[in-house]
């Protein structure tokens, strides 16, 4: 608790992920007051094809 | 807003899903009075393996 | 199959969440390909204060 | 209804997923009082690199 | 792991929601071969009003 | 995108929750590069009866 679950664009490395789940935890340390053992984060990646926005696909070419 | 996940079995082209988000982003608008731009959709498949329903994965031979 | 979320702001009546998910599930049928009764649709009311874009509140003024 | 997501890593055999929904669909009925056919499970496998805790990726070496 | 979501319709006593938790958690630990301290899980009450199959809200009248 | 989902325990304030969606927002345009505009995050207070570790409700009694 917090139990955080993160939907992103595929492409980040397993840095990017270490340092923002660090940063997500140190934060929900300060902000929230829970310990760094309770604060979990799930990333799911979602492809252009399979996250739309305004009717549209992200896969699909800007100005269809 | 809205925000909406669809969890669907796999198998549906890309025209297959973005005319379900347009439609689904038409009829936001029509029903629910929110803007284009303000419906996202993301889209999930989950194979028939990691699917179940009575007890059963979908992946199941019927009658089993 | 499709298993649908919709998280919104409060505030739509009944009579919008019936007719939206009938509109869904009617797409759902045409585009899809599915029966009626493979739609699943669960709404999530989401509070303003429980809504953040881009660092704000959506309950935040505007321009703050 | 019930309706369940079941997040995990992965590893885990068809014959163990489906072992667990039949059990979790018999403690369903028992418990909660549903029949078999209302009870949907759906897993969804998190690589050791999408799954975070304490600010640490499960794929990290232990004492990093 | 494994982290589980269930989705219920309102009414289960925490006496349910307890001897439910039990049951899952046995069962992971049983078929996932996870220890008991791993196995989250999280209940979300959904009403009537809020769910939706077959393009009908779970409280309208049977025959609509 | 990303799109945070946030589950935690009650009684945390607005300001806590701008304050943590303002850090997270930060986070993600310093580490995942995306732009602010981006960063949605929705909040889900679940409470104690509601969420079960090790087989127990996080309401029941410690060492019961």
């Amino acid at each position: 608790m917090p139990s955080i679950r993160v939907e992103l664009l595929p492409g980040r490395t397993n840095d990017q992920k270490r340092a923002f789940a660090e940063a997500v935890t140190r934060e929900s340390v300060r902000i929230l007051n829970c310990v760094p053992e309770d604060v979990e984060i799930i990333y799911t990646e979602v492809s252009r094809d399979d996250w739309a926005v305004a009717g549209k696909l992200l896969s699909d070419p800007k100005g269809d």
